[in-house]
């Protein structure tokens, strides 16, 4: 175990919205911050799908949190998957490849997040990957354009029967992710890839978006979950609700529908790619955390916080983002970055001996989905926007909120090109992603590969 | 296997200079044009050394094939290895995930490229990987930036044992892309990084480029080596000259060493991180279709073709770029296009009755290799260019033979905020890449991921 600082020492457990904006937030203090994440990229989750639809590249989204922080001097980055945190005796235990890493804190920020969930049905992952990575992004990807590829080859060859798998395309989870991936599937289909193939026309991809619940956008206006149900449907996405998966594998996917009569249908689609946006769990860390202190996680996996973000009997530990529950807070961006500005006021005011415990309270700033390329919806308080306008504010807030001013410049070229014409310059497939591996395999040549 | 065309066809196998260029040169002619590429993109290889040091995104130099050729309607792509060739029978079989594709030619372009090469010693390529694919380049902008992850957490706990192998880069091979790669390394370690660390100082980092030979850039004017040596060097690279590898583990490389006076002595280097960057292998098809018309392949898998790079007894079918082996040209970029260009103009004058069989001749437009930001050499005939010039004229080279307006446009600026400023915005870690596999390993979360 490292020696420790003169200074307070501040750990933050994550590289994402709350641990990136907490340890901006203690810029100014006299501490010492590391910060410990198992990814070296500060991840831009909201245009994880523009990655996996080859809009941007993994860079445009995902700075290295070391370049971010360069410049702050009293923030050290290290690489590490959180093992264990020990509260009695104040110290994180991290792992990267055969190192083991154990630091002690004085002040703690846990901000591990959260991860796909398959709703206990791990066995799905493989054949629906999630949206939450930059390798799910660069998997689907891979996915998406590679069955495009293998259906122009079936339908050259007259195969027929295996084009309508390939050339259907199920996102599961009609939340904003996937709500987003359906559209940009449809840009794909009508527009990017329209000139592309020759035996095929991608424009006649069917694009379905499944969801269990009875609207899409469940938690915005009921207004504009109507509205993105019509657009959507507009485009040419099949919108089926009440659809509960019961069944994914290779080549397609088993949905149990609840009808409004009560009465419940089975069907099976055939489709080679599938998407999956529907569940999210904590980070393992909450359980952990919780069973220290005597709590049980929620549903999600979240630890309930005190008011103040702090776990109850340790001022000292403030859990935020994802794997926080309180108060029904949504699992949204803006919750990670006004709970890590609120630990990091927190720890201010207990290290200048001035009160803490003060309650956080949320400001909703609104929140926003695309539909397709000028077209997205934005609900900011009692404001509703549709459409252009809307998406002109989507576009701004997005731009505002990418990391660095390069990505920001190469961002609103990518999107030029790809709105205003077009073009997807990121459409590159690596072998190492699942679709690669399996055509090397049958290559027989993942030897030779490495 | 599927209906012929009622035009001549045309199968072009390889999706590089050489077969880019061949379909692009017969855009005007009343033929069916298949392409078979074993990668669904155009590599610009040149570049991939800025892809693996994170200067560039792997849509920037690897455009979609199908996207290049869109607007070009008489060639058709297919994604597939091709695994058989059939000069008897006029037919191509591919294989691509389960599909078996076989389609039969009139006129056969075979550009298939050559592969990195371990020289007998394949065993060294999971520590050594070669500098040839997307997935080489991003599998080294793992391994280079992860290494420096390592060696910070190894300096923070004190373990300096480790930090030696960690901060030592060896490049094998002296050429344009291992002279590149060193240059890169030093300017990751010098500038770049600079400031990214707290425990770690990156520009101490060892960076060693060792070759068998006796100089470095063997191909060119001995006054340009000498000049290149002393700038690497300038730098702060450790040039290694008559050093053969003669063995590669994970933590280091083993070189003989032969010295003027014909003594040899044995050093074992510690370096976690290798790159291979010193010989290529012709495509297997080389040797399968020399077989096939009683040939031997050369030392690199070539194949000896007739002067107008057709197959002896086989005018419907040329060879073309690294598979090819015709008066010791060089394998460059400009070797596959002039020969595309002649290919094509052979099978235009078939096609019209003309006289075929004319001999190919190369024109040499020179070549070129930078050395570090603002520091090229260059060779034109008798002219000889170096530092600024020189890298401005690579500059404008590079820039022209980038495809497609967006990436040019981007690529552009990433350059500027590379070398003008210090910035790499494509340093994402993809845990699809052995550095992150193996930490998944370690993690025990490989089943969790997929």
């Amino acid at each position: 175990m490292e020696a420790p600082t003169d200074r307070p020492h501040v750990v933050i457990i994550g590289s994402g919205f709350g641990g990136l904006f907490a340890a901006r937030a203690l810029a100014g203090d006299d501490v010492a911050i590391t910060m410990i994440a198992a990814t070296s990229h500060h991840l831009f989750q909201p245009l994880l799908y523009q990655v996996a639809t080859g809009i941007l590249s993994q860079g445009e989204i995902a700075p290295s949190t070391r370049e971010v922080l360069a410049g702050q001097r009293n923030v050290s980055v290290v690489l590490g998957e959180v093992t264990g945190i020990d509260l009695d005796a104040r110290t994180v235990t991290a792992e990267v490849l055969d190192d083991t890493f154990t630091t002690a804190y004085d002040q703690l920020i846990v901000a591990a997040g959260a991860a796909q969930s398959w709703f206990g049905h791990d066995e799905f992952a493989e054949f629906a990957p999630g949206m939450k990575t930059i390798d799910d992004a660069l998997e689907l990807r891979g996915r998406i354009f590679g069955a495009y590829e293998l259906a122009e080859v079936a339908a050259r060859e007259g195969r027929t029967e295996d084009l309508a798998g390939l050339m259907t395309f199920v996102v599961v989870g009609a939340g904003p992710t996937g709500v987003e991936m359906a559209g940009q599937l449809v840009e794909l289909s009508k527009r990017t890839l329209k000139h592309d193939f020759r035996f095929i026309h991608p424009g006649d991809a069917r694009i379905i978006l499944l969801d269990a619940g009875r609207a899409v956008l469940g938690s915005f206006h009921p207004s504009l979950q109507a509205k993105t149900k019509a657009a959507l449907e507009e485009l040419g996405v099949q919108v089926r609700l009440g659809a509960m998966v019961t069944g994914v594998d290779e080549t397609g996917i088993t949905v149990t529908e609840k009808h409004p009569d009560g009465s419940t249908s089975e069907e099976r689609i055939t489709a080679v790619t599938k998407v999956w946006a529907a569940g999210v769990a904590a980070s393992p860390l909450a359980k952990q955390l919780a069973g220290q202190v005597g709590l049980d996680v929620d549903r999600s996996g979240r630890i309930p916080v005190q008011p103040d973000l702090s776990l109850p009997g340790h001022p000292e530990v403030h859990v935020i983002g994802d794997m926080a529950s309180l108060d029904k807070l949504p699992g949204v961006a803006q919750v990670a970055i006004q709970g890590a500005r609120h630990a990091a006021a927190e720890i201010r005011a207990g290290l200048a001996g001035e009160p803490t415990g003060a309650r956080f309270t949320y400001h909703d700033k609104g929140s926003m989905a695309t539909i397709s390329r000028f077209a997205a919806i934005a609900e900011i308080g009692r404001i509703r926007l549709t459409g252009f306008i809307a998406w002109l504010a989507w576009l701004a807030v997005h731009l505002v909120y990418i990391i660095g001013f390069k990505s920001r410049l190469t961002t609103l070229i990518s999107w030029l090109v790809s709105f205003v014409g077009r073009g997807r310059a990121e459409r590159t497939i690596t072998s190492q992603q699942v679709f690669g591996r399996r055509a090397i395999q049958r290559l027989g040549r993942l030897d030779s590969e490495r």
